[in-house]
């Protein structure tokens, strides 16, 4: 039995660990589309190799170059959004959606939609258009399938439980690379020692959120998105060796837990097979050779991404739209050395003052949302550079 | 929809536990039979709570002191073997077979026979008659569900999972009183030191099983039965903490664990409302409070009870039988000061030399087989008592 699936960013990170999974299983799959951005050889070339029949460059300059690239193929070129919703929506039974950033959230949409069984890497999809996500996939009868390790992790442990048997979920955050550093010092933190991620190899913004705990915040809004249960219920604790990826506590006080090596073919490989399992090659833990695992209390006020996540949150309506947004200038603008390491939460609890309260009604609401809020944080920060 | 129980071994640890949550969860549960061995001021004190149909003491002696005290209710009272076995066939649809020792075994079996939803608690029904108590539930169609705490992580981590998505079970063990002493130190042990178990409170039978990891080598054999996993495909792992209960790899490389509070009421409560969970009283893990897990490899050679039931359980047959009875026997001499704590395992591999590769055809002959080996046992015993 194999399984039609699509790959949205298939020259991404998240892309490229599915295209090595897929090619390891032939006998599961049958790649039917891939899109990529910008990258049009990386895209042929992965057309050319799994049998593709269409393949969707994003950037419509890149056309030609991806058309002669599958010259001499039976795979189809196509660019532009609309061949990018053609791919999410075809014959794929199952839609990879890997695209990063809002550029996801349209192509992710029409993926849910449509009722498609919709692996879901791309974050932005919960945090910012979390209700508009669930709410489409309810009435279409999509499935989600988290690709995220801590949410994958809780998808895991939840397999056949009822969700009135699930009193607690704990997302476990590694601390990062500031996990012991006091306040004071975090003010001088630069940019190289914020990338410096104790256990996962990661892109420049990703670490950086990862150092301010902005991650886990914005992992807390998805796994409500995700499974349905309150901020309350969503706990956060902290454990440097990143081995348990996160664990639900049931009403009879058991908890399950899930573990595996920081490897993303591991969550991957899950959502790809799910509901059955499929052979990774990724290594083996062994508890003995690990030795111990710690964990402990995250630190709201050395680590106020924590709490602004949860405000949002518990404030719901566009608040997360404004908090994602703000917060991906301001790390940004860290990376740029134009603003200290502290300013980035200050940056985005200033735009939170403008949070409506409203639900925006469609994905290109919450895209020009973005748009806007993106641009006013900007200005804010050159304003304050100008005024400095 | 309450669910007709009947509770096999009600006035012992395991039995009150269950009737405590039992008596938790009026609204869940029809408690039809209830069984003690002897103890018939509480067994009749649990039927007239719990409004059961049919109380039944093992011992005939004491039917006349049972029907007295439950005179004047609706419960009828009971005794020997034909009674348990009705205790355990009748109208119940969810047996806690919570009889200790080889006593359990016929009324186990004839619950398993009759296709009843089983709790399983008494060990010695998987240790010494694995074979024919899981084939005769996959004539009867019953359900075996683990009470063990072990067992019951693993059976939780299993949900919902295809028998080939699973590589390897991962038993954990406390390691026990003696887990950092020498094998010299060890020879001079008394039984005070052995019955001091660091997690759980326990009999003195089970907490020198602790000591030895006796205990941990049966739940092998155990897991063995319940899981149809080979010896190599199930490994046991040192935990001192003994919260994580237990763990399952995936052929994917993810591993599931089971976490808890060291309450029986939780494996407990799984069992009783499974497929679903209920509530319990049990207190509820933090794991910032805890701070850390510690594992590491177990130790074979300060430990031999590992190797002599993995040797049991891969040579089939009667060893297993052999080996449960010697040590009982065993510990038994241990507990009365007649022999050391090392002796333990050195009288275990001396009755295992008799095995014979053939497995008994019956419970009656397992029984048998108990029995004789426990007298050659105690003789060998004696004989060296003498010699000294």
């Amino acid at each position: 039995m194999t399984r039609k699936i699509a790959i949205l960013g298939a020259t991404g990170s998240v892309g490229q660990s599915t295209l090595d999974l897929v090619e390891r299983s032939p006998e599961r799959f049958e790649v039917v589309a891939l899109t990529a951005n910008r990258n049009v050889d990386a895209l042929a070339d992965a057309a050319r190799r799994t049998g593709a029949r269409l393949a969707v460059v994003a950037d419509e300059g890149r056309y030609a170059d991806l058309a002669a690239a599958l010259s001499g193929t039976d795979c189809r070129a196509a660019a532009g959004e609309a061949a990018l919703a053609e791919a999410a929506t075809g014959e794929a039974e199952l839609v990879m959606a890997a695209i990063v950033g809002c550029a996801g959230l349209v192509p992710t949409m029409a993926a849910v939609e449509a009722g498609k069984t919709v692996a879901l890497a791309n974050k932005e999809a919960l945090v910012t258009a979390g209700s508009l996500m669930t709410d489409a996939a309810r009435t279409s009868g999509a499935t989600m399938l988290p690709v995220d390790s801590e949410h994958n992790a809780i998808f895991q442990c939840l397999a056949g439980s009822r969700s009135e048997d699930v009193s607690r979920l704990i997302l476990t955050a590694s601390g990062g690379p500031f996990r012991d550093w006091t306040r004071e010092r975090m003010a001088d933190a630069t940019p190289a020692q914020a990338v410096a991620h104790p256990r996962w190899d990661m892109g420049a913004k990703i670490s950086v959120d990862s150092a301010t705990l902005m991650n886990k915040g914005l992992e807390l809004i998805e796994a409500h998105h995700l499974f349905g249960l309150p901020s309350e219920r969503i706990d956060i604790v902290v454990h440097p060796q990143s081995v348990v990826h996160s664990l639900v506590e049931f009403v009879d006080g058991s908890m399950l837990a899930q573990l595996g090596s920081a490897d993303m073919r591991i969550p991957i490989a899950y959502t790809l097979a799910w509901p059955e399992r499929m052979e990774t090659p990724s290594e083996r833990l062994s508890l003995a050779d690990l030795g111990r695992l710690d964990f402990e209390d995250p630190d709201t006020e050395r680590f106020p991404a924590l709490r602004l996540t949860r405000e949002a949150l518990e404030q719901g309506g566009d608040a997360a739209i404004l908090l994602n947004a703000a917060n991906e200038i301001a790390v940004e603008a860290f990376l740029a050395g134009r603003i200290g390491f502290v300013e980035i939460a200050a940056l985005v609890e200033t735009a939170l003052e403008r949070a409506s309260g409203t639900t925006p009604a469609s994905i290109d609401a919450v895209i020009a949302l973005d748009r806007e809020t993106r641009t006013r944080v900007t200005d804010y920060i050159a304003k304050a550079d100008a005024d400095a």
